[in-house]
């Protein structure tokens, strides 16, 4: 029998999906998609949730994984859904602190109803196939040869700082350094964090250009208190990995450099 | 003698009006005048403040009623006075928690001496003819059958989530279900409420339909703690009851119903 | 030998000026001479940071003295640079709350290094020659008989109070009472402060009116718990000193009387 939420809401019997989350955890985890796109494909596999997109420039890339056991509870079966990510945001935006939410998937409708405390929200679902097809990734190998662990709020500071001199930001590793700089008219700016300054480092001597419209918004759902792991190479993507949901999964954004005007 | 506030400022004698009260208490007895009208008619009676008034749509009316224990000190034989509520406010907001506001009327000039602290404001009165004259309360009785309590913050969400979907909103009541429903282009929004998630129910089948501009205003000055009582019937308007200044008075919210489209 | 501070910043050998000063000394120190200019000169002496600066209506003008004491390293000989008060602001702003802020001056090229933890920002410095030349302090002499000592939220209650009704405020003495008014069209502000609501008071009759354009920004920086000495005369300038970074070093606000319109 369908289940009642309420006189005129009514889950469907058997639902594809199933999946209730601490509202916490799904809100770090959209805010992370939020960044790069307005709208994305959930792939809700056996497994737990899947997210490929790509920006509508083609210029950033997310990768994040959310396994069954970052939910409380979690039946789904490879279903992909359409989804307004900032939509979904406001809605899990309603609830408490500590309050959970759960998802339900209506197949035939293409609704996913949003459950919060009191609340059933029926959030109509965007057909897949209009969603920009995500990289493919076996063209996402670059040669990224070196690699560190920085913590989020020196990444955050890093883009702060450029952002007042500049619109891009020059990445690299120079001997045992990891360095930023940016440079302005009159300002310039440069960080630079040596092996004690870094949770980890894999040195190799690299250099990168790098837009900060893009970095801008990547670092704002990065929790200062994360470490990230960044992979570096000369003229070629930087990778930003971090955990997500209190560490039960995690997102990976990627970006192309830009070409140097030099 | 006159008494003397600053070299040019001198309070009447025997002022018709001398009321002291909490800063933090017509603090929030003047955002829950705020939220229906930017003028309106203070009666400063013997028992305490009595307000009526309507909006200038005349779709929302309010009735707050602060008798004088709620006040440190209060003398007044019935004059009504027409203020500027968001600049009393204004004024009252440049006090310190903990601050008193003392009000003395000056019947003679036209003001209402407003003293915090140090500081001695003047306000100038509205004549209250020119303020639109309130609801007749004989006029004001409904057939409103369904009677309920449920929490501040639960109103509150109700609008906030209605209002992510839609411009309007349902409130009725079946068999033991108090419930909310909005229905957007895409997006549909409900809230179920059981005798269980209510403080009180005495129930009776209703629906009426709400216009969402009102009641966000409404909820705004509602604190999240508080008890609200509520009164529907079909197609009649809906009251909202709730305690103001620590429960010292009380105000209530009437919003008529919109015509359904169906 | 150079220091090295990344991969292409080096900090010059020997440098004029090498300071090194807690973050939050210094941002309370650039947010008053923020309040009335965009760019200034700091003569950086041996004894310590002095700047003399004046609004670019020549209405209102700022002492700052910050002893060589309050830095936690000071090495400079009299040099005086031209810098953007705000973008130096914004770089200090970047620091956490604890860390300290490190000031080396490249002559040469004419450039401010900027240090704050793993980020040097390079500052390009502006001519002092093209930065309005402050009052001479000889002509700063006017006849402001009456002095007294108010808590700086008292003067912060002042300005926003007189905000709400009029552009200009008197401030005056009678007697044993310091007091401030403004007209406006309807409503009407005055405070009054008698012998025991001030610090300090050495009584003259006195009364000047004032922009209240320039107090806005002047009361800004003031810290609410400090004392503010003030000066007044009739129809002349009125001075506010009150201690800066911990108290530490001293500013002095003067800003010049409006003429009175009656």
């Amino acid at each position: 029998m369908p289940e009642a939420v309420s006189p005129t809401v009514s889950l469907p019997q058997d639902p594809a999906v199933d999946a209730t989350i601490d509202a916490g955890r799904l809100d770090d985890t959209l805010a992370v998609l939020g960044a790069l796109v307005d709208e994305c494909r959930l792939e809700l596999a056996d497994a737990g949730l899947r997210v490929r997109a790509v920006d509508p420039a083609s210029v950033a890339a997310v990768a994040l994984d959310l396994p069954a056991d970052a939910f409380e509870a979690y039946t789904a079966g490879g279903e992909t859904v359409g989804v307004d990510v900032d939509r979904l945001a406001d809605v899990v935006g309603l609830a408490d602190p500590g309050d959970t939410v759960r998802l339900v998937l209506d197949t035939e409708r293409r609704q996913l109803h949003v459950l919060v405390g009191e609340l059933a929200y029926t959030l109509g679902l965007i057909d897949p196939e209009a969603i920009r097809e995500p990289l493919d990734p076996a063209e996402m190998n670059y040669d990224c040869p070196a690699e560190l662990t920085i913590a989020g709020r020196d990444v955050s500071r890093i883009v702060d700082a450029a952002d007042m001199v500049s619109s891009h930001l020059t990445l690299g590793v120079e001997g045992e350094t990891f360095y930023a700089e940016a440079a302005g008219d009159t300002d310039d700016v440069a960080l630079a964090f040596g092996r004690d300054d870094l949770a980890a480092l894999s040195p190799a001597d690299v250099e990168s250009l790098f837009s900060l419209d893009y970095l801008r918004e990547m670092v704002r759902p990065i929790p200062a208190e994360s470490e990230v792991a960044m992979e570096l190479g000369t003229e070629q993507p930087v990778t930003l990995s971090f955990p997500v949901a209190d560490g039960a999964g995690e997102a990976t954004f990627l970006l192309s450099p830009r070409r140097s005007v030099a």
